[in-house]
């Protein structure tokens, strides 16, 4: 076994603290990672304090990682020391279902096994995530991350990335595209960066006046404000596509009734409590749909990676050491932070 | 003008009664039908009770037509005299938008003229509708009905037909797909008989189980009480695609629950008071959509409508005299009916 140092909750309501445990000695498969970054996601904050059912302590998160490759089993033949390479979500599935099958792990029929949290066949405990100095990944779960790409601000793509690009691919957002994306944080700054790279012609939606520019500048053509309804009922049947990344609970009608006949929205959130109820009609006049969707599989999660280095595209970032992950995670509950914080792991050394 | 007679709701809370009126003079690409028979909706009983907003009074009712075709304009070379001839929710659209380019006149962006309570633009009052001795509509929203189909029980097609016959070829339900009907009523029973004759595997879901016999009978492959959790869990991930028919508020969630990844639930009653607010998680974890439709196109119309000529397939039908329209709406109201009712337009004279 390998000794490692991490980062843990060791309770709903602890601070997150320094936590020695091991990782398993790399198999065959498997690549052995030295943690350069770790971006931070809600999900993170969720599991730690316990908000989603289910959290094992002492819980290490942490799922967009960024590192270099230290060892590699014999048979990983994709990578060699010296790689720079990315994790996600996911570092299992089963490989044999039509899920899998298909290149969407995510929706493994017999449960992928979460970067953190999950039950890790390989310990009998639970998987342990990002936020510590390395961890060893079967290298189907291990992606390729260019050179042309920055590190630090590449980690989120792993998460808040892939969140964006699977519905925008799945949904064919390309040129020509009219997309919506509803709020600015950090799902939805990668959601307009992405689709403006696609080709689609972008209408971001906030409750904040104040997140304009900031909007414009990330590539959106046009920004509404949503809580004006006469701008919103402007609006109405004129775009193709709707991402919408906001968890809260908000009325969903008037997102609705800005798709044109067959027109898509995708919540990419989950609310803990529901959103109000949508409008049947709504549906009904115009064949709308409203749907879901789960992070990304391995395959596109590296093609979308790939169309990053080539477009120059990676997450906005504040980078911070491992001991103010407190503070951070206070400071996303206010959504201070454009528009992701990113751990710098070299910062973990200090507090063994 | 061309004097008629039909019944009509004079207000919300008056029995319907005989009315005269005028039907306009065939212009050149009208066809003037004289009704056989007309089948008998629930949104006509919502129009006539004003329990949907915009009711105007004298409303006639009636959007599941079948007549004889009686005259025919210059241009209306579609159609001769003594034709069999459907019409149904709609009599016009305004022929120059993407939707009625594209064939789907019910999504009419300038809004289609519904065969009653509907703006009519040639008479600057409403539309009425077909509980009535003849009807004059342009020949595009006028389709062919077999010999082979049995007028009266084919007048459901025009509406009950049409509402699951798009959707189920929309979301290209055929051979091999696991399709869920939800409620048998009007509505369900078509989409079982539909769905079944285009090669798919159907799952009727019902609360009461003393409609299984029937079910079977229609088509349905299996039958799953949906009061019953037990059942319905263990259904988890099989169905392709369900279209609900119901349009009482129920938990929409064991039904998404039921969906494979990509399946798609499609709605097609709207009801009074919302539905509980579906879980978000149920469309992330799967990718699944709930979605919407309204009737349908008039290519498909006529496409469906040829369809269940070709394959034996008519509504099962009550036939009724109009006189006793008030009674058949009470009984509507309590399911009391298999599946539908229809108006012999015959009984329509004895009122004058």
């Amino acid at each position: 076994m390998i000794d490692t140092l991490g980062y843990a909750a060791t309770s709903a309501d602890a601070p997150l603290a320094p936590f020695s445990f091991t990782r398993r000695e790399p198999g065959p498969t498997d690549v052995r990672i030295d943690i350069m970054y770790c971006g931070v996601c809600h999900s993170d904050l969720h599991t730690a304090r316990s908000e989603w059912p289910g959290t094992v302590y002492p819980c290490v998160p942490g799922h967009e990682i960024i590192g270099r490759v230290a060892a590699t089993g014999t048979k990983a033949k994709g990578f060699k020391v010296g790689d720079v390479v990315g994790v996600g979500c996911m570092v299992d599935s089963c490989q044999q279902c039509a899920s899998c099958a298909d290149g969407l792990e995510q929706y493994c029929e017999r449960g992928m096994t979460g970067t953190y949290n999950s039950p890790d066949k390989h310990t009998n405990g639970v998987t342990y995530g990002g936020y510590s100095k390395d961890i060893v990944v079967d290298q189907k779960f291990v992606l390729r991350i260019s050179d042309k790409l920055d590190p630090a601000a590449a980690a989120p793509l792993l998460c808040a990335g892939i969140t964006t690009w699977s519905p925008l691919r799945h949904w064919k957002v390309g040129k020509g595209s009219k997309v919506g994306v509803v709020g600015l944080g950090g799902l939805g700054h990668m959601a307009i960066k992405l689709a403006h790279a696609l080709g689609a012609h972008v209408v971001l939606f906030t409750t904040s006046p104040s997140k304009k520019a900031d909007a414009l500048a990330l590539g959106a053509d046009e920004v509404v404000i949503s809580k004006d309804a006469d701008a919103m009922t402007a609006r109405a049947n004129t775009l193709d596509y709707i991402i919408n990344t906001v968890a809260a609970p908000h009325n969903l009608d008037p997102f609705i009734a800005i798709l044109k006949r067959d027109g898509v929205m995708t919540l990419v959130g989950a609310p803990a409590e529901p959103h109000p109820s949508p409008n049947v009609f709504g549906l009904i006049m115009g064949r709308r749909s409203v749907t879901g969707s789960l992070i990304g599989g391995i395959a596109e999660t590296q093609e979308m990676l790939d169309f990053c280095a080539e477009h120059g595209i990676t997450s906005e970032v504040e980078v911070i050491p491992m001991q103010k992950i407190d503070e951070a995670y206070e400071r996303m509950l206010k959504s201070d932070v454009k528009y992701r914080f990113v751990i710098d792991m070299k910062s973990l050394s200090k507090s063994a």
